[in-house]
This record gives structure tokens, C-alpha cells and sequence, in this order.
């Protein structure tokens, strides 16, 4: 179960940006994921802060290719791929493998709830077959407060037995430390990341791979200096710095927090919009946040150059 | 809000038929609905009991194109649209509009929960204004159990007052008679169906036109015959018998309980395949289901009939 090919260190779940027509903008999205990777980001494209749920399997995989196409490396790409339906999974995941992504990110399908352990395994093996790609490599994502579908340890049993080449990880949203030390525990050498940088520094002490965090979005060098500096005399002091700027980010609904900051920073207000359901940041909220960000001395060093001519 | 085009009585959300290699078997689908059609049911194809969330979007187009080249009436079919991305609710949402199906029953986005009514009053907006056709007739999809996403009744209010002809009713399967009788009167006239026929003859009674149950897909011609003689004596009679062949399949999970069922009284086992993440019954489940079902003294009369030669 344990292997040179697994990722670790810090990947963003890339926000995405719209134009006008609420169209994904590649072109912009590329801009972002070149200041990410320069900072040390990997790019989990699709990640439930990218919207990606709000995007369309063909729409998914025009943005892959051009990212691809503009030249970004495949290899540092951990797309999200679980969708709801075994097709749409499978033709998603059989692309970005195609591509050379050195993982994916699967959801388990999320619309039936309470389902068993039997079909959920059914269910990921059946897209590892119709895939039927031995570069195949999963990170499960466990995110049970957006899914309703949690993944247990038993399944991960099952699917790291039957499968040890293709299943290598897992990010564990749900926030639940003893959840995350069980899986390390029972699973050495499979690829631990936490679903947010403020459980960074407890997972790399207890053998953890990295995090895939919303706000590596924002604050990426100091997320991945963490990572890679875990064992630095001042890594808790950096822990509880990062800590205090994801507070003043989450007291906001998140992507909107994310893109609003990415918007007043690039000085290009298009990063604001979202796709419905979710709803921009009004006024009061956004000023009340950039003030926050203010007093906290937050920059993003870089971004304004990004921005288009 | 009332109008001579609201779609009214009793609808099946169809079970869906898997050939061995979990492609949808059309032509026994199809068959099905005949089956249905013949007992006064309309087809409520990709209902969350069809495993529609299961299905991918070309899947379900093209489901749809076979119903109707095998000469099913399209007026008859209110079909399930509503998926996490507005792309997706869109393509088919106009596709089964034009081809002529009377309504369409809309999940809203349901990955993403927590969102405000503006929000999904937006995705909603969205969705009609790209499809962009006077025919549409939405039925609001209201079940949180499995969607994790509400319908508020202010959401409700904003929608028919913006889309008075095009938001034309609801189905609640949230199982709350307070809910649904709230509903009844805040918006007379909005076609309001029970997500359970248990809840069929206090809906016709309250003005609500009609239910889509589940258990419409083994027990059509009672619930149809309840609809259309909720006025009768014996309503209540006829409720309460009904009310107990529910229980039956619901002591076990619903889809595949019924799928058992229909591979029994059709003596075509193929119907019981689902797709992963649900799993058939087990053959001891199986056994005590159909045991309690003749218990009962019940039948699916002339489903034979239906299998293929």
C-alpha cells in the first residue's frame, strides 16, 4: 500500500472564474493555477470549492484540456472526478488519466443516502473497471456535511485490498481528527490529506500526506512552507498564524469569501461571480471581510500580475 | 395560477430496467410504462425511485427518445430534470420539452447545501430562462431527505409570482402534511402532488392534485382508482388498504423492494438489477418480502404479460 507515486504537500481546489455568461473562463482559471504552482500548489481542479458541482461533465473536460493545452503540468493535477452517475465518473476520470493527472478525486455518488458499504465499494470498483486504466490513481473524498455519503473505514478495507495499486488516499473533509488518526493508523503509507490546513500540522506529525485545503485558494505559500517545514521549531507558531487567517475567511460563506479576495487583490472584479446556487458576497459582507484581511496584514503577492492585459 | 395545463392524478416515478451490463434497458422500460399507462399512471421517468441520479444526462436523453419513437404519449410524462449543474438541468429540460412531455420535475442543485432562497431562486431562474420556451411547466422537487437542499414557501411565493406559467406545482416527498397543507393555502391553484399515496386522499381532500409514489410502480390501480374516487365513501377504506401494502415494501429498501417485486410477478429476474451505490435485496430480504406480499393476497396483474417473448 505504499508507493513513490503518491502526492503529497499542498494542492489548492482551484476557485473558478465565469465570464459574463457564466461560461468557466480557462483562460483566467490558467492564470490562477500558474500563480498557485509557482507557490508551490498543486491544483485539485474540481474540488467542491471550484464550483465543480455546478459544472457539467463536458464542461469539466473542455476545462481539463485547455488547462493542459496552456501548458500546465498534468502531473501536478488531482482533478475531481465522483459525480452522482457511474457514467459520468468514468468518463471524466478516463480523461484526466489520459491526460497524465497524476490522481483523481472521487466522491462517492452522492444523491442516494444511507447507503451500504457493499454498494459503495460496487460502485468504485465498477468505475476502476470501466476505467480499466492501470495509471489510475484514487484519492477518496470523504466530505460527509456536503455529500450525506461518508466513507468508512471498512470500505477503505475493502477497496485498499481489492485494489492497492488504483485506491492511494483519501482527503478527509469532515474535520474529525480521531477520524483521520483511525484511517493513519489502520492504513500506513496510504496517502492522508486533511480537508483543511488547520488539521496541517497534527497529520504530517501523525504520517500524513498533506492538505487539500479551500484556502490554500489564498494564503498558498504559507500553507505549503508549513508542509514542507513541519518539523521547524516554529511550525506551531505558523500553525496558529495560518489558523487565525482561515478564521476570518470562514466567517464568510467560503468560495464567495475566496473570490471576492481574489478579486480585490487582482484588482479584477470578475472573480466575484459564482454560479447559482451560491450568491456573491454583498456589499457590507465583502467590506467587512477585506477590513479583516486589512488588520491581519493579508497580501496575495503576485496575484495583480496575473491579471489579464 | 391556475391554468388547464396543470398535470393532475397519479404518476409513477418508473423503476428502471438494467440490462447485465447496467446499460437501461429501454425496450423493457417501455413496456413498463404501457403496463403503467394502462392503469391510469402517468410516467414519472427519472423520479428519484428510477435511480435517475444514477443515469447520465445523454443516458436519459436517449431514454426518452426510445419512449417516444415506441409511440408513448409524451403528454403523459412529467420526466425528472433537476441535477447539481445548471448545464445539465438545461439540456434536458429543453429536450424534454420539446419533445412534448406536458411538465418536468426539477430537483434543485443539490450538492451544495445551506444555500439561501436567492440562490436557488437564481439557479431556477437560470434554468427557465435558457430554456427559454413557453411550453415548459415546472413541478418543484421538495424532498430534503435525500436532496439535503429545501423549498422554502417564500422561495415557492418568489418563483410563481416571477414565472406564474412556468412554475406551475410541486411534489413533496418530505412526508410533512404540515408543509404540503401550508403549501395548499398559501397557493391555490399550484398543483400540489404527495410524495407517498399514504398521504393521497388528505391531499385531494385539501384541493392538491394527485400524487407520484413510489409504490405507484406496483400498486397502480388502487392509488389511481383512490385520485379519481377520493370523493367516494369507501375513500378512506380504500386509504387505509392501501396504506398497508405500503408498509410491506417499506419495510425494506424501496427501489429494490419493488424492483423484487416486478421480477416476481413478471417472472423476469432481470428487473432485479439496480446500479451501484444500491444493492438488490438479499435473497432472505427477498423471501420475506414476497412472503408478506402474498400475505396480503396482492398482484400485479397482467405484468406478464408484459415481459418480452
Amino acid at each position: 500500500m505504499s508507493g513513490p507515486d503518491r502526492m503529497s504537500g499542498v494542492l489548492s481546489p482551484v476557485i473558478t472564474p465565469f465570464k459574463a455568461d457564466l461560461s468557466v473562463d480557462a483562460e483566467r482559471l490558467a492564470r490562477q493555477c500558474r500563480w498557485l504552482l509557482a507557490r508551490d500548489c498543486g491544483l485539485a481542479v474540481f474540488g467542491t470549492n471550484s464550483e465543480a458541482n455546478s459544472l457539467s461533465v463536458d464542461e469539466k473536460i473542455a476545462v481539463l484540456d485547455s488547462l493542459t493545452e496552456a501548458g500546465l503540468d498534468a502531473a501536478r493535477m488531482m482533478p475531481g472526478t465522483g459525480a452522482c452517475a457511474i457514467p459520468d465518473t468514468v468518463r471524466l476520470t478516463s480523461h484526466a488519466v489520459k491526460l497524465g493527472c497524476s490522481g483523481v478525486l472521487m466522491l462517492p455518488p452522492f444523491y442516494y443516502k444511507g447507503v451500504s458499504d457493499e454498494g459503495l465499494f460496487r460502485a468504485y470498483s465498477e468505475v476502476i473497471q470501466r476505467v480499466g486504466d492501470a495509471r489510475l490513481r484514487i484519492y477518496l473524498y470523504h466530505f460527509p456535511a456536503l455529500s450525506g455519503v461518508p466513507i468508512s473505514l471498512d470500505l477503505i478495507e475493502r477497496l485498499v485490498t481489492e485494489y492497492p495499486d488504483q485506491v492511494v488516499g483519501i482527503k478527509d473533509s469532515s474535520g474529525d481528527w480521531g477520524n483521520m488518526e483511525a484511517m493513519l493508523k489502520r492504513f500506513p503509507g496510504f496517502a492522508m490529506f486533511s480537508g483543511t490546513e488547520g488539521l496541517l500540522l497534527k497529520n504530517m506529525r501523525a504520517g500524513g500526506a498533506g492538505c487539500i485545503s479551500a484556502t490554500a485558494n489564498v494564503n498558498p505559500t504559507a500553507i505549503a512552507d508549513l508542509a514542507a517545514n513541519w518539523q521547524a521549531p516554529d511550525a506551531q507558531a505558523k500553525q496558529d498564524k495560518m489558523n487565525e487567517l482561515r478564521d476570518a475567511f470562514q466567517a464568510f460563506p467560503l468560495i464567495q469569501a475566496m473570490k471576492a479576495a481574489a478579486a480585490h487583490y487582482s484588482g479584477d472584479a470578475t472573480w466575484e461571480r459564482v454560479r447559482p446556487p451560491l450568491v456573491e458576497l454583498s456589499a457590507a459582507e465583502k467590506s467587512s471581510l477585506l477590513g479583516e484581511l486589512e488588520r491581519l496584514g493579508f497580501e496575495m503577492p503576485g496575484l495583480a500580475e496575473t491579471r489579464a492585459a
